[in-house]
């Protein structure tokens, strides 16, 4: 067979072929709706590709992003890659030092920023040490006066440069894009992605049974492009020729409900975080999704209140992901199977409550302390180990990090505990780190959390294990109240009573005003712990 | 990422644990109806690579198939190709010099074949140099008496197997099936597969939009699998967890109408020639369909009145494909967008009487003869040459084949002469071989068989090019007539000049009782050439 490479640039060029009308839709930093569709997508990956190379950018040179979801971000991504050069998407919400640490540890030749960084990039301009030069992703007529050196502007970059540009083809293993993981349990450790699995990746997600996703969808990355790629959107959906509907910088409930309606998103991509804004909208203004069906939440649990109601109120379909940065990321996606879209809603919701079944491409083991692979028996759990061509195989340029995560044939060590039942739903118990280990037994953390805030007055809730004599480790519940709330302590015990087993109540219950969130907005528990660390359970302490 | 390599063994095993439970029904030679599930399949692959091991069967060795579609047929598809082998897959309707001609130069080392294949192989196995053996595929109790050589029965081969099997992995360029070209225009020649080109193309299908394949889809190859790997449904059904109806021995129009309906079909793939036999066994007995959605019809030209029935009287959709043995097959669908949804029928047969758009990971281009690139504008038509990682790089052990059949650029040369629409469906106009060259101008003997086959009373009709001493080839229609019909030159004549421009007018029609089909029911035109070498037209010769 020929040795055709599987490259990045093949998907827009696809795209621009067989749905040049397709439009893209993006709300823009400058503020309003921009418009276009994938021919002018492919002839502006060109032009920008073409200007890279006027910069003199070459193959295996990174180059740093640090954008919302816009039509000018996916132009980068299919640039960067295209010239066999790496698109490294930085996240803005990164603490200031981890921000400093990536642009140098990925040695960063030039950043492209949305004129939302500009004061950001001002402030951390010093800490970088060899980016030669910034391109603010916008017009002439909205460059800002700005203190950043040798500083450009992206559509005068752009706009100067030939629309033709014969893709080169290389190895399909070179590396195309770099994403650093969200830093919530450390460190974040970078990821490199190659042609070849960001094809497979998106392959994999097309194949999923009941995705059915084509020219008659219009898909919303609500989920960064600055977090694993948006989940692949990006590449994934021209493949098919859906319509894409970039959110820019307004991710608030209000914003989101406007897009979705007016852009007639059918499918919407994102952490559970956002839909939280979302609903919290809908709910306030009464109103209706239009032609939303489905939404995908992922990167924490989804919480089964959340998938209801979606699906009773509005009819959405909420389904589940879970996956990694190491992942691509996705590794399993929860939803009905035909066999079971029968079951009344509440079986439906306890299957969707699991984190999913793998996609094709992602191979899953559990495995207890000795590495020995456990039953798929829906009781048992032990670490989750991974396998597949869209999976790393070390961290970039990280020799300790990468040393532990893998077993000795190769797997991948996800760091989460979990189960897999007979069907295949794997189910996340917690974290390796979070995991709660009570006189020789375990209690889940993200378990306890999720009883937790179905209770109606409970915002957010974090469960962190603190130091007991006897037992060893107990649960603190740590709780964010909804606004005007006056629930206390014996409130939280009783509704949790009737929902656990009493050995994992937890032994305390603390109220604040709001936990620590990492830059993709997951709770940040090695800093709760931190802020913890003084604490003394009550019958314990005093 | 991880160096993991594209298996085909991937995909039983993916579809063992995901979706054990779906069937797979069997029409046996034996008679009856077979069925188990996938997890039973995946099971029985891995007796069977055990026994092909204990055969001595080493990576590389080519093992051959004379076998219906079947279970057992599906099984040595996974096991042959699993332990690295290549599963050649051999056609018994081949001329038997051909069918000697393929197992020596394949040097097949044994031959699997059904109970109906004995008698056959009896008679050709003199002609083989190199075959050690044959394993007949059926159980004890059905064992004929034969004068095979070192013959083995399928089921004690496999039975005394354990059913464990680590598969082993390779480099996924490793070939794993090969299969000849049907020999419609001179010698069947080698294509070989790999395991990557293996699930590549199936990805390219599974991408499609519209296919919409997953757990409730059952697909009933009628394409046998001695023709391209059944254009692929053995490989991307599994992945999806479709049920897989395999129809064994009767390809008739009774035995498939019954199997769909009783099986609860939705998706039927095969050539013209099965639908015919279909459609008029449906016809005849005034039933219905109670299961199918959609017919993919492909291999030759799907004729607009085939769809059009399939359509009007039975709400099924008449899909078109195009593809060729040496592209795994698929190139092109033609499907209606969902733009197009609302126009009048008979646009949506304009549209889909055309070959269709690629699908992604095939890249077309039509050049002039001197390999220019030709306007995309539905109008220029020159010889389409195709690019893609499922496509071959050159025959098997042919070179002077291999020679002939790729541009400087490495692009394959399809032999098939066609226009592309601005829309990118691409329109077969003929083959290089067969278009009428008519005073510098080119008549398609395609589209003037598709308009005489328009003709209630017209069964089949073949249009090959004689010599003309003014025009140098003027075209000549053979005609089969359908049983009782009186038809005659001048009525065929009349009915064509309604359609057709007037120097397309044949300037003969030669009524038939048959015309020369090949082994996969193609229309001969090198025999038909052959049979008319003598002919002269009446108005010059005569
Ligand atoms: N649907 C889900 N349910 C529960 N947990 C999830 C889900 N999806 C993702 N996760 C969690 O998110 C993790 C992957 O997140 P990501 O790659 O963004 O970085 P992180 O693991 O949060 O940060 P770091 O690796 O730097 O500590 C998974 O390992 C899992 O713990
Ligand atoms: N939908 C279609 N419409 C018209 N022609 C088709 C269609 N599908 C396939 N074909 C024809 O079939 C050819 C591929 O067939 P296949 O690979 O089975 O062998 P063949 O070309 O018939 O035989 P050989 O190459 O040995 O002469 C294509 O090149 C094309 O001419
Ligand atoms: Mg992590
Ligand atoms: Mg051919």
């Amino acid at each position: 067979m020929m040795d055709r490479p599987l490259m990045i640039s093949q998907i827009i060029e696809y795209a621009a072929g067989s749905y040049p009308e397709q439009e893209i839709v993006s709300r823009t930093p400058e503020g309003g709706l921009h418009r276009y569709n994938y021919e002018d997508a492919a002839k502006r990956s060109r032009q920008l590709a073409n200007a890279l190379k006027s910069l003199g950018v070459q193959a295996g040179d990174r180059i740093a992003t640090v954008a919302w979801n816009t039509y000018r971000h996916l132009e980068l991504y299919y640039a960067v890659s295209g010239i066999g050069a790496i698109c490294h998407t930085i996240n803005p919400r990164l603490p200031v030092e981890q921000f400093g640490y990536i642009v140098n540890h990925a040695k960063d030749q030039y950043i492209f920023l949305d004129l939302t960084f500009v004061p950001l990039l001002e402030k951390l301009q010093g800490l970088f040490e060899g980016v030669k030069g910034y391109v603010v992703m916008t017009d002439r007529a909205h460059m800002p006066e700005t203190s950043l050196p040798n500083v450009m502007c992206y559509e005068e970059l752009v706009g100067e440069q030939s629309d033709e540009m014969a893709w080169p083809e290389f190895d399909e293993h070179t590396a195309s894009s770099l994403c650093y993981t969200s830093g919530t349990t450390g460190n974040p450790k970078g990821v490199l992605y190659s042609h070849r699995s960001t094809l497979l990746h998106a392959f994999s997600v097309l194949t999923i049974p009941g995705m059915n996703l084509g020219e008659e969808s219009a898909v919303l990355p609500v989920v960064p492009m600055f977090h694993v790629n948006a989940w692949g959107v990006p590449y994934f959906a021209p493949m098919v020729g859906a319509k894409i509907v970039f959110p820019g910088p307004k991710l608030d409930g209000e914003s989101l409900a406007e897009l979705i309606n007016n852009e007639g998103v059918t499918e919407a991509w994102g952490v559970p975080t956002v839909w939280l804004g979302l609903l919290g909208h809908m709910r306030k203004t009464e109103q209706k999704f239009t032609s939303l069906k489905r939404v995908l939440i992922g990167g924490s649990a989804a919480p089964r209140a959340m998938m209801r109601e979606f699906q009773e109120k509005y009819g959405v379909e909420g389904l589940q992901g879970w996956g990694m940065t190491e992942m691509s990321p996705i590794g399993t996606v929860s939803m009905i199977r035909p066999k079971d879209a029968d079951l009344p809603l509440d079986r439906q919701f306890d299957i969707k409550a699991k984190q999913g079944r793998a996609v094709f491409g992602v191979e899953m083991k559990i495995v207890n302390d000795d590495g020995q692979a456990l039953p798929r028996d829906g009781k048992s759990f032990g670490e989750l180990l991974v396998r597949g061509p869209a999976i790393i195989s070390g961290y970039y340029e990280n020799p300790e990090a990468s040393a532990k995560a893998f077993d000795s044939e190769g797997w991948f060590r996800t760091g989460d505990v979990s189960k897999i039942d007979p069907e295949g739903y794997m189910e996340i118990v917690d974290r390796t780190k979070d995991v709660i280990k009570s006189g020789g037994e375990w209690i889940s953390s993200i378990d306890l959390e999720n009883e937790a805030v179905g209770h109606p007055e409970i915002a957010e809730a974090a469960v962190i294990a603190v130091h007991h004599p006897k037992w060893d480790e107990r649960p603190l519940l740590v709780v964010v109240r909804e606004p005007d709330s006056q629930l206390d302590k014996q409130g939280v015990i009783d509704y949790l009573s009737q929902r656990v087993a009493k050995w994992w109540l937890p032994d305390d219950v603390v109220f604040v005003d709001e936990l620590p969130h990492g830059a993709t907005g997951k709770l940040q528990k090695a800093k709760l712990r931190e802020q913890f660390k003084d604490y003394s359970l009550p019958e314990v302490g005093g």
